[in-house]
């Protein structure tokens, strides 16, 4: 197993690279990674010691940043389509109640294996039995900042109180090299004021981010405000809970004055369009309101059972045209601000913009190297480069993505693993859980002919 | 160059079989295909005298019918993003001055190419040029419905009058086996009732089809309103056009009356989402409705310069996530209709039901084989296929692709032309209209750095 780190210098030559530094260069030149960081960026890199790899067919682009999901679901892609999220959950949880260590781990590789291929190089998790999701981490070579559910004690499933196992987990996994542990809030419907004040307390402690469902539906806003009088966002400023480090997914309902808060508080934003338009949740994500209100957005794709996909490429195109559509102004979020929010934008909400992100020296050296002939990327002329990424590229452009300097992905295969074991782990292990789908949780091939 | 109507008998075996027949069937079973159709759908196809093929790891799924496009405007991607219809148009219309038939025909290429290797084995267009546009049909083996632009003399920039290019046209091709030319009235902008007339009198002289623009923005509508006292359906219906083989792209902004038009007349509907989306169009295609009221409704991608990808299982992801969102109904357009609307729906809509669109004995044998261990179809469960061709699979995943019986995709590489070739015209050919493009309309690689 090769390390990055460990690898000696390599200097790829003549790449267009795609480098989202502070001023959006789009220049030809090399990059030189030794150590596992970039050590330069843009034309004639020293070559002294190094492998010297042509380039010249590539794209280079910063690995991809998703902020949020639950990559263990992999193994449910398609089985809960068409209803709304509280008919979505119910099968979800009768599902779920089935899950082990074991079908939590084969999931997690299948679902890493396709952010990998995807160009995504870190992401956002939400789930239980973080432990197997961080060995797949480990095994696979992506970067993982991983979330520990989060709830009352005694509306949980797991073993021993879930705040105990957060405060454990990160414990097992804070100086692993690309797991990051955390805890993570499931959200005000599962959530005491004493829960979310723990999962604060904790990240404080531990110095950790704290990750956490918000605002995601009109059903969870209303219920909240009718047991406390007042909105999520409201709420969880008042009993003190919000503030840097903190990342909310969705946050689609939300008002002005709350948008305002999450400004003030330094909150970030996981906008996951596709799940929301698919689970039909109404609202729409206030994206450019938000990011006016200085806080920081970035896109996840949330899970293959509501999305159904962990394609980073696909949430750009989504989010870009959900935005353009929602406020009649096609010159709403850009092809380069979605750019920003699934390379820059995700580093900074994950508190990691000073090492991930960009291609920069000094950098991690995460990044993808997407082919200019692909026939979604023609014509590959710089000036368009950006628009193709953001609303045209497919993954099967992407040829190669690295992690650390160390290359995961090389000639679209996994580099690390056989992909052909994960794939048929995953079907195996997916088998007893679509048989544990409750009555009438049909999936679309199910649906009586017409 | 081979041909699938020559060619002998050939039997794929053990594929899944995503028939798209009337009882929408998902079978594991054979393709036996001779004389470029369908003679066995099923298990146990006789072999005798035929090439057998294992297929075990394919689903094999009908090509896709893209219905609304301007294939050569594939040398155009990612030219005018971010802006309004007018604002697109102007632009375009600068670059299009620029255009010859040469360009025409590498560029049309270069779009038949994407769509091929993106299981489209169907397509439907409109533009200038058209021989140019055939002559690459021809070479790549796709099917082309292809519509000359008619739009009134004094406003062309064709040589001749349009209706007379048209039918011009019309003689040269007619008898082609993959080529179906037809006219193609541009919108009611630029078409009086004369021209609109004249084209339908042409469709019913050479028994073709009629495709054309219409109700697509808030602006075309109000001032053909402004104009005539009449919404562009009802002014079409109250002139003598509306009437079968008659198909619309877009259909945004429509009235429950125009709606109930259309159904009446037999009139049929491209829907093009990320297209109306991206131009920021405000509306959304009524596509319940349309359907509810007997009016057949395809999936179209419009072009590259809009959308801007060619991919229908992008536009059945977005079309499905478009619905949904905007009725605040998870149930509106399942897998299973968007699946429809992109392989039979279409084919009825181009009135060709009864030899497209489907796996079914004496059909055609236009069909895709998609791998079921691509990493966005797993897990490959027959209950789940549906809700991956809609919701996940991306081109990536296609391997074969043929058409009237002939593989013209192979192991993702098209059989009777080199890309590299295609993809190398098309870079030098984008090259002057690029140039073209009138001050200020800026692509997004060359806004100024923030």
């Amino acid at each position: 197993m090769s390390d990055g780190a460990k690898a000696g210098p390599v200097v790829l030559t003549g790449a267009l690279l795609v480098t989202q530094d502070a001023r959006r260069r789009v220049v030809r030149g090399d990059l030189r990674i030794e150590g596992g960081r970039f050590t330069h960026v843009g034309p004639d890199a020293p070559r002294t010691g190094a492998e010297v790899v042509d380039a010249t067919v590539f794209a280079a682009v910063p690995g991809f940043v998703n902020t949020h999901g639950h990559v263990a679901m992999s193994l449910l892609r398609g089985i809960a389509d068409e209803r709304d999220l509280s008919g979505f959950l119910k099968t979800l949880f009768a599902v779920d109640a089935r899950r082990v260590e074991k079908d939590v781990e084969v999931g997690a590789a299948a679902g890493i294996a396709e952010m990998l291929l995807g160009g995504t190089t870190s992401f956002l998790d939400l789930y239980y039995h973080e432990d197997a999701v961080a060995r797949a981490v480990d095994r696979l070579g992506i970067r993982g900042f991983l979330g520990w559910a989060v709830l009352d004690p005694e509306l949980t499933t797991q073993k021993g109180p879930p705040l105990d196992n957060a405060r454990a987990f990160i414990g097992r996994w804070k100086d692993h090299p690309r797991v990051t542990p955390l805890a993570a809030p499931q959200g005000v419907y599962v959530c005491s004021k004493e829960t979310w004040l723990g999962a604060r307390a904790l990240a404080e402690e531990t110095r950790t981010l704290c990750h956490f469902h918000l605002a995601e539906t009109r059903r969870e806003v209303h219920a909240h405000e009718a047991k406390t009088g007042k909105r999520p966002v409201m709420w969880l400023d008042e009993i003190g809970f919000l503030g840097p480090g903190m990342i909310g997914a969705h946050g689609v309902w939300l008002t002005r004055r709350e948008i305002e808060i999450l400004g003030t508080r330094g909150v970030g934003v996981a906008h996951c369009p596709s799940s929301n338009l698919k689970l039909a949740v109404g609202g729409v994500c206030p994206v450019v309101e938000l990011q006016g209100a200085g806080v920081r957005v970035g896109i996840g794709t949330d899970s293959v059972a509501s999305n159904n996909s962990l394609s980073m490429l696909r949430e750009m195109h989504v989010a870009g045209l959900l935005q353009k559509h929602h406020r009649w102004d096609p010159g709403a979020l850009p092809a380069q601000t979605l750019l920003d929010m699934a390379t820059i934008e995700g580093a900074h909400l994950l508190g990691r913009s000073q090492d991930l992100g960009s291609l920069e020296v000094g950098k991690r050296a995460d990044f993808s190297l997407f082919r200019l002939d692909h026939p979604t990327l023609v014509p590959a002329r710089p000036e368009a480069i950006v628009s193709h990424l953001a609303y045209s590229a497919e993954g099967g452009a992407i040829d190669s993505v690295y992690v650390d300097g160390e290359c995961v992905v090389r000639g679209r295969t996994l580099t690390r693993a056989s992909w052909e074991e994960i794939r048929r782990d995953a079907e195996r292990e997916a088998d007893p859980l679509w048989k544990a789908r409750p009555p009438g949780a049909s999936a679309p091939g199910t649906e009586p002919p017409r």
